[in-house]
């Protein structure tokens, strides 16, 4: 029995979506293991029997007489808990498509699902009724070039690494902060180690020798906490940073090293030390920036002492309720045209290669949608990473952001690898749905990564096991999208974030002696495997079925990957042969 | 048992929206009969347990210790073939929100559905774990107002008259095309009978004692058809409508009486005779206006008789492979800037109330962005209506349309009362269907037809039984978003359309001995009841179960309505009563 209530399509969405100029991808979801083929049935709107009726504009049962469609095979692209996927890709000579699904149950039924209802075509007669009614089908009305989500090649390509400047190199310990504290001090929320970008630029050398050919700087801009997300100036960087001549110079340096720069573009909020801010709380409602922040009431600061503030009930909008972090009303002209100069300047006069977009999805579609124009028309391949954590769909239909950074896979990666939360099957599950969210587009541009500075590191969610943390890089290094490293975790370092820990943003280390060589030298293979690989950048998993519930096996390109998360040695039957793998263990072999 | 494979949202969709600045609305799908209730799951993201992680921006399993969460209990918002649809309304505080929905079953289950995940929530401690844990939730993460779709207050309480300019009324005979025919010759799709804005001004009065107060004029640009869709000059009414002087004055005249003006706006093809076009035809690919178009080669015209080429391969894109309307290519900057500037002009220089957008899902949505940033910031009151046929949502994202021409519900109402090709509980299914699509922003300012120049007349499709179009209207009338009534189906004028027959655009009927005043009266009634309850324009149906399988009742407002769409007079049971109901008759009861 095929569950009607249970099949999905949503038309101009992750299940339908136009790939190129030419091509549109469809999928379908259904209830798991019923089905056994599914059938595309696509055409021509415009496409009429004599007789029938012109042009698709027609009302009421008047449809009848389409003979657009024609039945094209789908694929089984991969299932999840409760589902089979089923995916298709078709080029509409005339780019315009209406489009069903023609199910074929394991019990013999035989059935159309379209937009306006389900309809069992086991009578042939009924069949070419149902079949040749426009009104029952889904629509996407026309491939228009501009609205295809196009994201730049080279992102495929990259192995980022991210960077947390206050913590990564001291290249210039003279322009430190005068509260600095000695290098490799614990780190907390308000003290300073004095990293900057002469640092970042010395340490090319070490990063160009591991692989890496994007950097992903954690805000950069003047500011006052050591993250800096409390943007002052967002025209200079920070001068205990380096200020602007280390970056153009970090930037001139990168780039003849073949690397890409990304700068984290933190618009959701100011830091309340801005001028701006500053002059909204002297002048209140006479500031000329009053409305560039949503102020519920005048004076901003209450007079109270801030111990006594009520941090849900301020006097105006923040970022997460932290006082420090007023909320910029991005629906302001000036403040918006402020902000879309900010993110034109640093690309068009610094040459900066992406923009990290900070807490993205509190900022308005439309801010964004003018910040893709700004950007991308001053470069076409400038990278807009959107900060997302939950389903992203809403920000990627070619208007806004080129792709997210990829949490979902970070949790089912550190789920199944570091914290064993996941059974096998679980973990499956959740691979393949962080998949099927998204177009292909979105997927193969996809910033994947284990840990960040808002994360606790990878290492400290495996306890320390290092073998744990090499199936989870494995993973990541060998999916769709391009992975990241954050800095230090190519060495082996360690750290927690929580309530009281910032320890996952603790000092670099750069003495040899500390650093796991091991680790190291088996991310240097990870990194060449990928760049020898680019094909590894594929659209989705060819899982392989493997009799251990502890083992899993996948194909990607021409590589067949297994891995045994357990802590036991493993014997294992795949695909006829007789394989072993050691305790958290993995094997890669090349098929020719 | 819960049929987890059929639980459905979608966060930033019809499922989940702002409905205004402060309120969310949520909606969850779910397989028919099997739920007792459902609860939302929703609070702040921001908000954690001394000890849990602050910000909501955490990795992994992580992410425990929210405290965000409230019960908040869904209404069952209806029924669809398949589906219980459950809804409710929330005010987050501050504007965020994470939620998920906890579904009690018919059989005692208790169970969460989230973005990640369905969990058993049967178990109180693993209830508590699930509730807790941030990602397993859906996201809306801020109401931006500038996202929040707007629509004219005005258009809830419209009711439309559709014309067909050529066909409506001839107040000018002296500037009628030199071939015109008698008023009343059979319509073709090349002749003419000399209607035009000055007969429509005439005719104020007459649609005033109607009661409408919304004119829907298709196209009236200089062009060459009858239709006038072929346009020649977009900024020139055409001569034989009496050109800009009558338009400026039917506008002045139709808002003396409190009457709006909507327009019919072709901007995905242009007219061959346009001057834009013909520059092309002359000059190839030397033309300024080539790559207005869509040319895959010169000359666009081939060098062989009409007759023979293939209206699939053209030279050029069209409209639907009709050689007279060549594709713009409203990528093209100046292309674009231009039917910008159309679009800004009618609305600035001639007052117009509306834009009703022609083939709107063949024009790239980019496109529709600018426009729709165009004229509201002209007039923010400014209707626009798309046209498109079948579900529309991703036009109506708060970035580019208001509302849509509703012609899923023309096709529920037709094929119910007109044709009886649905049983009731199809027609309530696809009623309810057609409902559940779309926020109720839209629905509210939905564009209601039972016909228009591209559908046979209703009273045809009924076979001339006025009986069956009564009830037609009746239920349109009682619907949310705003009624329109096809110039003359007021007064029982039919007409089908079809390949070879344009008798839906006859000339309209002025011999008042010809008019069914009847019927008239019954419309003048329908407006009356219209106008006097303001309420009818709510956002869903309130079913009443009524006894037999022809008639159908329904709550709204303070009415009760019961139609009997049967040949038999019945004697129904409803709510504990007996009513008498005549064949194809209905009652409409006002409850106090």
């Amino acid at each position: 029995m095929i569950t009607r209530s249970s099949l999905t399509h949503s038309a101009k969405s992750a299940d339908s979506y136009a790939y190129d100029n030419e091509t549109l991808h469809l999928r379908l979801r259904s209830a798991k293991g019923e089905i056994e083929r599914v059938s595309l049935w696509i055409g021509d709107p415009y496409h009429w029997a004599e007789g029938g009726l012109d042009g698709g504009n027609l009302g009421g049962s008047d449809a009848h007489g389409w003979v657009g469609g024609n039945e094209v095979a789908m694929i089984h692209e991969g299932e999840t808990e409760h589902h089979d996927h089923w995916f298709a890709e078709f080029k509409p000579p005339k780019r315009r498509s209406r489009y069903g699904f023609i199910l074929y149950g394991k019990e013999g039924e035989k059935i159309l699902f379209g937009e306006k209802r389900c309809a069992d075509l086991s009578e042939p007669k009924k069949a070419e009724t149902e079949l040749s009614n426009l009104s029952n089908f889904y629509c996407f009305p026309y491939i228009n070039p501009r609205d295809v989500l196009k994201t730049p090649n080279w992102v495929k390509d990259t192995i980022w690494y991210q960077i947390f400047p206050e913590r990564f190199a001291n290249g210039r310990p003279d322009i430190s902060p005068i509260n600095v504290q000695p290098w490799g001090t614990e780190p907390k929320s308000d003290n300073f180690m004095g990293g900057d970008l002469w640092g970042v630029i010395e340490k090319l050398d070490y990063l160009q020798d591991l692989g890496v050919n994007g950097l992903y700087l954690c805000p950069i801009f003047t500011a006052n906490a050591n993250h800096k997300y409390d943007t002052v100036d967002y025209y200079n960087v920070d001068p205990h940073f380096g200020g602007n001549e280390a970056f153009r110079a970090l930037v001139t340096e990168a780039h003849q090293r073949g690397m890409k720069v990304m700068l984290d573009a933190v618009f959701n909020h100011i830091g309340t030390q801005s001028p701006l801010w500053l002059d909204v709380v002297e002048k209140g409602a006479e500031s000329q920036y009053a409305d560039w922040f949503w102020i519920n009431k005048f004076p901003v600061y209450p007079d109270t002492p801030k111990e006594e503030w009520d941090f849900w009930n301020l006097n105006y909008e923040t970022f997460g309720n932290v006082v420090e972090m007023p909320k910029l009303n991005t629906e302001n002209e000036e403040c918006r045209s402020y902000l879309l100069d900010v993110a034109r300047h640093w690309v068009e006069e610094f040459n900066i290669d992406g923009w990290r977009l900070d807490v993205a999805n509190e900022v308005d579609h439309a801010f964004w949608r003018d910040f893709r124009k700004v950007v991308k028309g001053v470069n076409p391949d400038c990278y807009i990473l959107g900060e997302i954590w939950h389903e992203g769909m809403p920000w990627l239909r070619g208007d806004q952001y080129d792709s997210l950074m990829n949490y979902p896979l970070t949790q089912a990666i550190t789920d199944y690898f570091a914290l064993s939360a996941f059974d096998k099957h679980s973990f499956i599950n959740a691979v393949n749905t962080s998949y099927m969210a998204y177009p292909r587009n979105v997927n193969e541009a996809m910033f994947n990564l284990l840990d960040s500075h808002d994360t606790t590191r990878i290492l400290s969610l495996c306890q320390g096991d290092t073998r744990k943390a090499k199936l989870a890089y494995l993973f990541m290094f060998t999916q769709v999208g391009a992975p990241c490293i954050y800095y230090g975790g190519e060495i082996g370092m360690d750290g927690a974030r929580s309530m009281g820990s910032e320890n996952n943003r603790k000092c670099m280390e750069w003495n040899v002696e500390n650093h796991d060589l091991d680790f190291k030298a088996f991310i240097k293979e990870m990194i060449a495997l990928r760049k020898a690989n680019p094909d590894l950048n594929q659209p989705n998993l060819d899982w392989v079925s493997v009799n251990d519930a502890d083992c899993i096996a996948y194909r990607r390109a021409e590589h067949l990957f297994v891995l045994n998360n357990s802590e036991h040695d493993k014997q294992i039957e795949l695909e006829g042969r007789s394989i072993s793998i050691k305790a958290f263990g993995y094997l890669i072999e090349t098929v020719q």
